[in-house]
């Protein structure tokens, strides 16, 4: 049993190192919405598909699904899009280890979502929102001009919402926890919310040699004194994450004192009262404006606790850990019980060449998750 | 004599607008080596010159200098030309205010040097290292053209050389220390040596969502703790500056953390030594590139001493200050004793259009110059 299925996750790894090959720049890995690459990933995951007896279509915005059974179904998914430069394994990996659980199921849909970055609009998950039924408010001239341009019918957007019993998501973690953990797979119980501004610092922009210290008005050491204290903040609450990733000094010469510094403030956690009172904190008595507030998505919780239990069952440690990226299965939650399981990244690199797994987490999510799914829709 | 002293601080006033319009770009004053401007510059500081008996020429580098007597001579000076959208009063003060000084001094020299800003060719004082003698290394094709351009003889360079007993300027402080105390003048006792560096921090680039707290390693973070160490060592350390002006985080987006950062450091102090150890202790254990290393000029003791007593007897206080920007007064120590005095500069403004004097501040000037030049060389 072993044998055969590292030998299933060694095909899943080949699978998406050959989905690798379709990107609309040589020598990269860079699979927008509906680029002329996605025919090649429609037709060789179409192929994969109907090997394992699914009946295979794809949808107005491009979702490549493969169905078989009742709408009590599990849904198994991720997207097939990447960002520019990408690894080979961000969301792909998910569609491909779908095709390989769908025998386990009675009633299922494996979908490769056309797009979840957002990258070619600005805009992500307008593949899952299309399944989900939310994708129409962003229809518009540029949306709609692609799917025509890639053969297909914005008219129909409505005939690509889905029915199912559940929706169910492996992913690469994207970050260091599982390996720091010495772990191949993690159980997600949500998805962090997001709370993002920008932050303004005024001072006095001074000659750096005729301006005594104590006559100063520095704006880069009133930022660097807020940058320590969002540090200090996140680090001293639970799952909290708060980052300071942009500092833009101005006039940012050597020898002139920074009169204003524009930054960023990015503060996520599973939990919004948290993530919304720690973030009030942080820019209390600031120059500060609201760019994004998005609320947490917890797992639906009798499916993630199905999942811990085939996690255990096949002896591995049932550890839980927030997603703090976005991920279809936010979107999916809003129609359905959804579930995740994260699979080890290793030196916790993702949205780069270098991304990559190892053989025997692939195989460890491969078996956990045949084991979930048979045991809920098998 | 208060009467006639603030006609003659309304005139010099009058007379730094008057030099203020002629400009290479309209309703901005920006006035660099040798450009056309400086034509009728050189004609009204000429006739002011001749006015009070001097005998006028231009040298080799476009320095005027009205001359009487022998070469036992005062010089007196500053300069003339000034940074993109300049105030009316750096260096072109000095100037004015040595032509109303001459009828105190029977041996005389006043300078308006040509250059001393650096703007056109990167290089300062251009001006008084050709009255020094050391301006010959600063000869390209691009300054002889400049210079043959505006009419003059770069052959000629080596008579720009002059004697003198001593070199005397006034120029604006620059700064906020004489406003903050309510000081017309200060005393220079020198001019501030300067370090400056390159500091790179390294720290690895990951997703802000993904990434926990203790597994980050945040280059911004590292440099933030940095930009307050430099301001806790410059405020304990008596006359020291140090100043983090410039801050580049990369890659810069609010939902990546920091991978790099790219920072500066400006240490000033009158003491080498002092300011040597403190840049040295701010930059131990960093990746840091020394970029310019300039020592400090004292001023001549005894030449202080003497417009201190002049300062003094003219009932205003005798404080002692540090010049932290450079001054033609540097150049000139190399070959003669050297003193200067600053005036006050409202709201320590300077290279900037709102860049002023206060008329009972240029009196004072006036009032104590006099004095001093008079006990000197009168």
């Amino acid at each position: 049993m072993a044998t055969r299925l590292t030998a299933e996750a060694e095909l899943v790894i080949a699978r998406c190192r050959e989905l690798a090959d379709c990107t609309e720049e040589p020598g990269r890995i860079t699979r927008t919405f509906l680029s002329p690459p996605m025919r090649r990933v429609h037709e060789l995951v179409g192929w994969w598909m109907r090997e394992v007896g699914l009946e295979v279509s794809i949808d107005a915005v491009g979702n490549i699904r493969g169905v078989r059974g009742s709408e009590r179904r599990l849904i198994i998914g991720s997207h097939l899009d990447t960002v520019p430069n990408a690894g080979a394994f961000d969301g792909i990996l998910g569609v491909v280890l779908g095709i390989a659980l769908a025998n386990e199921c009675r009633d299922v849909a494996v979908v490769g979502f056309s797009e979840e970055e957002g990258v070619k609009f600005g805009v992500p998950f307008i593949g899952s929102r299309a399944v989900v039924g939310t994708a129409f408010e962003l229809m518009d001239s540029r949306v709609e001009e692609s799917i025509r341009a890639y053969g297909l019918e914005p008219g129909r957007l409505g005939e690509a919402r889905m029915a199912g019993a559940g929706y169910f998501e492996i992913h690469i973690e994207q970050g260091p926890v599982l390996e720091h953990h010495d772990l191949s797979v993690g159980i997600v119980d949500a998805i962090a919310g997001q709370s993002r501004y920008s932050v303004t610092f005024t001072g006095s922009a001074n000659h750096a040699g005729t301006t005594p210290m104590h006559l100063r008005n520095d704006a880069l050491v009133q930022c660097a004194k807020w940058i320590l204290e969002v540090e200090r903040t996140a680090r001293a609450t639970d799952g909290l994450m708060a980052t300071v990733g942009r500092c833009e000094v101005s006039p940012g010469a050597g020898n002139v004192i920074a009169g204003l510094v524009r930054a960023s403030l990015d503060v996520r956690h599973k939990n919004d009262s948290v993530r919304r009172s720690a973030a009030a904190a942080l820019i209390e008595d600031l120059d500060a404006t609201l760019l994004m507030d998005v609320p947490a998505t917890p797992m639906d919780a009798a499916m993630t606790a199905q999942l811990a239990d085939a996690v255990e069952q096949e002896g591995y440690p049932t550890f839980r850990l927030t997603s703090g990226a976005g991920h279809d299965a936010m979107v999916m939650a809003q129609a359905m019980p959804a579930a995740m399981l994260f699979v080890r990244s290793p030196n916790g690199v993702s949205h780069h060449p270098d991304e990559t797994v190892r053989l025997e987490d692939v195989e460890a999510a491969l078996r956990c998750a045949k084991r979930f799914v048979r045991s809920r829709h098998g």
